[in-house]
């Protein structure tokens, strides 16, 4: 089979996983959801047919394991096959189907590696369901915090019955954590969910790492007055106030690369057009690759703001609830995924990953690096979400020369 | 009984009609509630014991006729009785009782002028429950629209049965239109709901007319993304496109005296912190004394929101509702006043109404004037509303002058 019949073959599964929701007008696919547990019954018998052993996880993970020719240590490869509401086909499961291609291929040419690889199939990295990212590969991880099993869905139902549902022990979570002395790494192919592959006309990118994140909750108390009798030289009007820290959010992450600061919700009270606005609630989500560039921004953005409302004589209300720290792909990885490029006359461009993966968590317990693979319009997390068959080629070519570049350096530093 | 004593009564009444209420935490006096029947049948007592003769027209309104000694022409005084939800004491009963206590004074001299007064207290001026505005006024001035007839409010009842409430008939409303020959004018004092005559530090001011309104709907439509994924590059952010219009308005606002500009509404879609927002809805209320000032204005902002359109790749959805037309005051009214306040030692600062009132309405039918009175703060449609005694007592003496001064003209004009 060719790489490009691989790729097809990967581009239908995609879509057959997509059939496996649990509504009918679109791929809502969460957590512990029938849905999910036909979906991961499909890439199960897929697995098994290309050798592998497979299992499910104390939190449900599904995992298919082909053992190396020598060392016990396992390769981790995967992605997630949960989604959100109205998602698109390929968040997650491209990144499975890619993994499962590559041991296909392997079995196919009776080929085994130095050291064994794992395909997992993360049972939860949206958080759609319960509201915590990365259920399935914190766990993995060691980092599952069993407080977590008390949450209730929308229907009320307890995370522990969901881990129940999904085959799992909600007792035994534990024993789902990996240690790292039996892993070599994780390597996690996505799509980008953004334009820059597009914009570049490049079909990949390799990750340098997940993105610094900064959450904070603003609000400006000024004061609300009759929209035709308060002249302007006497207005607090805290619309203005936060329309200035908008703005200015923009024109800072604009003037430093790789910043992005969203501001995404806002309300506005008490909200009536013939009234001045007295109070804005608003959210600021600041991102960048690089801790202190965050820091720094998000500093500046506060000071702003604390001059904004001394100069409007209203009150500033300025919470910052989460920060996530970057996540800096090993560069032994990366200098590997950049030289598979490289080896298929693509150029290789490096790129900071905005959204949060898996890889996050597997970071804690292991070196992990991440490919990019280019989506029209940088669109995500909604169905007109589309690869292209070529670049889904093109990943699968780049993952095998990362296999063979791994089991050749293998072999070299074993003295084989 | 001095001016100061009248002022005094006029501030207990105040009081005693804010008991007049639908609920027992707070003033809320509706058109056609029980509370506003109250409150109208203790200025009807108030009315019959100045020696006028009182009745209630057909959509509700209270009336008390004080004849003139030769005159069956009436110059009409009052305001409105009904208010907002959680309103203050003084905004509509202010203007009624200074009416009332004219008259009063009057009586006690057992003086007549040669016309008639009429003090008006409207039944609904602030438009709470049915949610459109002058329903008393404009039955008055023969602009009752009959098709309102037929709105009903949160709880179901019709305009109708709320007519019928009040004592009137919803099959006669054209009955309570005047005509303009057998009216003089019309005179309303009312709490300014502004802060100049505070920051002048002056009791009254004199309302040169009511603001031209312009409301219109806008909308941004850009394209929700990633709000980490998408580089700032690439965003069409609807919400960074709404904040430029909030402070281009509020900019042209401040440089034209008079403007004022507010967004009181906006509404962020998505409306996820993390999602990039895609669409911003959201109001823009403009007002100015000048019809053409204000056309010129709105016309400014919608070609500056057609160029932060067009500049940041969104769409522009452009909506003006409701254009109000100025309303000029009478100048030859407005100059009595001018003169009544100079009488009293004081300056008499002109000022333009940017709220609307009962006037409005009146102004179809005969010429209008309008004495603003200082309020603390230029707080009102708030239990904080408040007004000082002496303020009263000054506002009492001018209507008073003008009376005198209306019918010294008179006689000389009759010859007499």
């Amino acid at each position: 089979m060719t790489t490009l019949a691989a790729a097809r073959r990967i581009m239908q599964r995609c879509a057959l996983l997509a059939s496996c929701s649990e509504e009918a007008s679109c791929l809502t696919r969460p957590y512990g959801s029938q849905a999910l547990l036909r979906a991961q019954a499909l890439v199960a018998d897929w697995m098994r047919d290309a050798g592998m052993q497979v299992r499910r996880d104390s939190v449900g993970n599904l995992i298919g394991r082909y053992d190396g020719e020598r060392d016990a240590r396992a390769l981790l490869l995967g992605s997630h096959l949960d989604s959100v509401r109205d998602a698109g086909a390929f968040d997650g499961p491209l990144g499975v189907l890619l993994a499962l291609a590559c041991v296909e291929r392997l079995e196919a040419r009776a080929r085994r590696l130095p050291f064994a690889l794992e395909v997992i199939a993360f049972a939860d990295e949206e958080g759609l369901r319960f509201h915590t990212a990365y259920l399935g590969s914190s766990a993995l991880a060691g980092a599952f915090d069993t407080a977590w099993l008390r949450r209730r869905d929308s229907a009320g139902v307890a995370l522990a019955e969901a881990v129940r549902a999904m085959g799992g022990d909600p007792a035994a979570i534990a024993a789902a954590a990996r240690r790292p002395e039996e892993l070599l790494g994780y390597l996690e192919a996505h799509i980008e969910q953004g334009p820059l592959l597009e914009t570049l006309g490049l079909p990949v990118g390799v990750v340098t790492g997940i993105q610094a994140q900064s959450r904070c909750e603003l609000c400006f108390t000024g004061q609300a007055g009759h929209a035709g009798t308060l002249p302007m030289a006497h207005r607090r009007d805290a619309l203005c106030a936060a329309a200035e820290l908008v703005l200015a959010a923009e024109a800072l992450a604009r003037s430093e690369a790789g910043l992005v600061a969203t501001v995404g919700q806002l309300t506005v009270a008490p909200g009536a057009s013939n009234v001045v606005p007295g109070q804005v609630r608003f959210s600021l989500d600041v991102r960048h690759a690089d801790d202190g560039i965050l820091a720094r921004a998000v500093a500046a953005l506060e000071a702003e703001a604390a001059r904004i409302a001394a100069r409007r004589g209203v009150a500033l209300e300025w919470v910052c609830g989460q920060v996530t720290p970057a996540v800096t792909c090993a560069p032994e990885l990366t200098v590997l995924l950049e030289a598979a490029i490289a080896a298929q006359g693509l150029a290789a461009p490096r790129l900071a990953s905005g959204a949060g993966h898996d890889a996050v968590m597997l970071a804690r317990i292991t070196p992990v690096a991440m490919l990019f693979v280019r989506c029209a319009g940088g669109v995500s997390h909604h169905p007109a979400e589309a690869v292209a068959l070529e670049d889904v080629a093109v990943a699968l070519a780049v993952l095998e020369e990362v296999l063979e570049r791994l089991a050749k350096q293998h072999a070299a530093e074993a003295g084989v």
